[in-house]
């Protein structure tokens, strides 16, 4: 029978889980592809630091991998933008497949590598680029193409999630959920990827890519992270009944779509508020399928090994199909801002404790056109937060009421103006 | 560009859906396979009762379909098991792949069929046949290959799941809910597979096949349904804190596996409690995927043929590779009952209220090497329900326990021993 012979690009937390999944499931593998898969070759920087590493598998000479004909497709696990993308551009050029796990890489230089691709008839692959061991890429491209996914929102990031969920659940600061988190291992001692948003920027616009058939860039993403969050608000978001999350959403609406990633208030009962702790979902929403919720951890090295195997025997196994090419798979689609998209509103302003306030408040909205469903007053020593849930509205008209009420003197700071995210629309 | 022609075993609420969906989504299927794909001939008993189809695309004479050399994928669509099993051997013999939604049709001649394509070189996908749109068979037999799941955990039947909810949340009788959800149309005239658990072993068997890689008969999943079920277990469940769910559930252990469906008590957070209404979720376990959850519409015209879809386009996008082709994909595994599993239980004797019972109740379960961790006594008119759950035991010895209880003339009622549905193990 012959052997498939692969190569891995990186030879780390990742990469050797690939390695040591592949050689413990090698019966499994030949059950489904029919022949045996081995990784001939992983190319690193110093072999020596991997003395666990079978002897000859480690090579530190990218040509080694590039001109060996036996290697059809390649794992790229070394993460990073450069030398990454020259390797990949070279392996693809070759008539190699690759398969890789780096959002940044692909939210980046998709383009050009998608492209590359595409005019040497090789495929990319990238469900480990997001959301780990969830096959989100895999049922996007291939499962829901005549559903006509109009919607997704997900928690595409498990440290912000852990974090959330602690604010949540302990009424612990931002700065000390942060801390535990660290502590755990959730987060980096530079968290600011994770807490920016831009990790979940990177991962929507992968996901809002594949789902609209349509190239979207990371760079236009617009992306608040938690890093400003306030616990105060998540507390009364609590009183209300809702969960604060960082949502990534993207959305197609008359043939327009946007991507954008934010802190959002969620229902109890919305099938994303009770996802906990480092865990990623991921809710797909389109006429066919109504709603359709894949959930999971969104890291972790055997995680991420498990999608990218799952990319490698995908891949042998459409080997030669012209299936999903990428031939045309984009297309070009108008972009609209998200300050048109309508849903109810959380607004929070901080003021002085005077008469007449409220009414203020309630006027600017009623000058937008919004009107307002709820309204809590509270009491925080000094002043006082007026916290006002709206009915649906285009968000943009709720802003530009929290801008003017930020101009009174009686505001003491930014008003805070956070998306309720509702389960159909 | 060549067109690729399907043909359609039936033309019912799912065969006119896909082909709906096909005509509607003609580019985005482009854009994917680079090939557009028609429906060229529907077979029907009566053409007569579709006006509505387009001219010349019904048929009545199964030859045209199966001897149209142009037509290499079959979406058989029509149910039952004769005369649909001889069809699409049939169509397999004269080498079309076949995709199918008839779970009753693959539970129970699913070793024939397969046996069949594999010696034809042909594809059977049955996406459809499970859980509608949620591509939960496609995730196993792609994604999953190396992640060693050990574990499926699922609800798979909406019907049952709509009647549990009711009769959780409005505390209704089974036959109040039971006849609400008839009237919604969520249950059929005749409900018998679906409350039996009959539907979703059906089901199961199907999974567990894949996931384990062995066939799992119809015949082998024992099958406990919501028929008997008594509200009273259903509030004394909630009081505990947890939710009576219709769990379809397959294990591999030490290389044996089992599969059953059962009412489970599941504890607040997990995952499935709360899974509403008519929806379906299945959670997967393995090493090297912690849990992976899929969730969404288990049933619908348009969620089926979504899926339907998923599958004829894989077949298209695989054909030739020799992928997935079943050849040596099941292997030959024992299996263990389940009575050996080992899991918290919830135990309820309806007694006489006299002194003593509880103590001797007590010493049955002692006297089987069970330790108990609740208790909680409940007057119901004439008698008491003993409710106790106990710590994690082997099921048998708690069913042997209870056997003891009912042979005392306190005893008023059959006992009713229910597993606890744990996250991990």
């Amino acid at each position: 029978m012959p052997e498939i012979k692969i190569g891995l690009l990186g030879y780390g937390t990742v990469g050797s889980a690939v390695h040591r999944l592949l050689t413990e499931s090698r019966e499994a593998i030949e059950r489904v592809t029919g022949q045996p898969v081995t990784v001939a070759v992983a190319l690193v920087r110093d072999p020596l630091r991997r003395p666990d590493a079978p002897a000859g598998l480690l090579q530190t000479d990218f040509a080694r991998l590039r001109d060996d004909p036996e290697i059809q497709v390649v794992a790229e696990v070394m993460g990073g933008i450069e030398p990454t993308r020259g390797y990949v551009l070279d392996l693809i050029r070759s008539g190699k497949s690759v398969v890789s796990a780096n959002k940044q890489l692909l939210a980046r230089h998709g383009e050009e590598l998608f492209g590359e691709a595409e005019r040497h008839g090789v495929q990319l692959r990238f469900e480990a680029s997001v959301c780990a061991a969830i096959p989100v890429v895999k049922v996007l491209r291939e499962s829901m193409i005549v559903t006509n996914v109009h919607r997704i929102d997900g928690i595409v990031n498990g440290t912000t999630n852990f974090i959330l969920s602690r604010m949540i659940e302990a009424g612990a600061s931002y700065d000390e959920a942060l801390a535990e988190a660290q502590g755990l291992g959730y987060a980096e001692a530079d968290p600011t990827e994770d807490v920016t948003g831009a990790d979940a920027a990177a991962k929507i616009a992968i996901l809002g890519g594949i789902a609209f058939h349509t190239r979207m860039r990371l760079e236009e993403v617009e992306h608040t992270g938690i890093d400003t969050l306030d616990l105060a608000d998540v507390q009364h978001a609590a009183e209300l009944g809702y969960r604060v999350k960082l949502i990534a959403s993207a959305r197609m609406s008359d043939g327009r779509v946007t991507a954008r990633v934010h802190p959002c208030l969620l229902g109890q009962d919305h099938p994303l508020a009770s996802v906990g702790g480092a865990f990623n979902a991921v809710m797909l929403q389109g006429r066919s399928i109504r709603e359709v919720i894949l959930e999971g951890p969104g890291a972790g090295g055997e995680e991420t090994a498990t999608a990218v195997i799952g990319d490698l025997l995908a891949v042998i196994g459409t080997q030669g199909t012209g299936f999903l090419q990428h031939d045309g798979y984009y297309r070009a689609l108008e972009r609209f801002p998200s300050d048109q998209l309508i849903s109810p509103s959380y607004l929070r302003v901080a003021v002085d404790d005077t008469p007449g306030v409220l009414a203020q408040v309630a006027q600017h909205l009623a000058h937008e056109g919004v009107s307002v469903a709820q309204v809590v007053q509270r009491g925080n020593g000094e002043g006082v937060h007026i916290v006002i849930l709206t009915h649906a509205a285009p968000e943009g008209a709720v802003r530009r009421a929290a801008a003017a009420v930020a101009e009174h003197p009686f505001s003491r700071s930014a008003p805070v103006v956070l998306p309720v995210l509702e389960r159909a629309g």
